[in-house]
């Protein structure tokens, strides 16, 4: 089981974009220096936490990116599912009913159960997941990170961030 | 995230095989016929059992596999491990200390609050796997699925067992 490489890009630049107060956004080539990415490669992941309503893109030369609502609404489940795509990690196939021995479609009705024990392991992941959310993982790193690290972040955010007119709609 | 296509094969054949008695084996190329696989296909994963220890393979032209210890003893966590091998799904490749804002090593002691989390999820995952039982998803089958299609798996096992001289390590 892998996950795809885009997903540990995906939660650092939200959770840096949490670091962003108002409306003001941050560029994507701006993230991508900040976690050695090829600003091409992480363009596709933020369009799709775009897509997912999860961020917002502000067009043109000096807009950019900022979350579309408070990272206390967001969780690692969200921004997991709008990179992987929605589907469950094991595909049943159902090659119980290929092969020469196949019988009647009204044979298998019933689910395999070993799709059942399955999606049942990837609920338990998920609700993980969705029980993690973007403003603890920000406050935990706040609070107990390397003081250095958090200075250092804080201020390559104030370096890069752009102000923009439009009100955020960051409310909760 | 997505899981290989052969976990669904590996399942599936390890069922099969709870289902012949004592020391017999069933060879790879019927198991192939039995879910409609390319038996070189099939053949990588039974392998990648075999060396977990989760299947015995008898050589020769009327050798084949068996599971090297009963269903009661073996979980889809360790049938998923030996397909998919044992690294977490999420593989964080410490893009925080990456970008030209990179501080001293010592600033990343702390492991990322990022993979720590998407950790915590991979183990709800895992014991959410672990908890499944080959004897219990052999036995649900048997008792719940559609009786042609058990008459049907067992026809084909009765069919296709290859009965050993060597005894049977699958005592409890």
């Amino acid at each position: 089981m892998k996950l795809g490489e885009g997903v540990e890009a995906a939660i650092h630049c939200a959770a840096m974009l949490a670091g962003v107060d108002g409306a003001a956004t941050l560029p994507g080539a701006a993230m991508a220096e900040a976690f050695g990415l090829s600003p091409s490669y992480l363009l596709k992941h933020l369009n799709a936490l775009t897509a997912s309503g999860i961020l917002e893109s502000v067009p043109g030369p000096s807009g950019g990116y900022r979350l579309a609502r408070p990272a206390e609404r967001i969780t690692l489940l969200d921004i997991v599912l709008a990179v992987e795509g929605r589907e469950p990690a094991f595909r049943c196939a159902e090659i119980r009913q290929r092969g020469p021995a196949k019988l009647n479609a009204s044979v298998y009705a019933k689910p395999c159960g070993i799709n059942v024990a399955m999606l049942k392991a990837e609920r338990a992941y998920r609700a993980a997941l969705a029980d993690a959310w973007l403003s603890d993982i920000v406050a935990e790193y706040t609070a107990d990170a390397d003081s250095r690290s958090v200075a250092a972040n804080c201020a390559f955010v104030e370096r890069h961030r752009r102000p923009q007119k439009s009100s955020s709609t960051k409310q909760a």
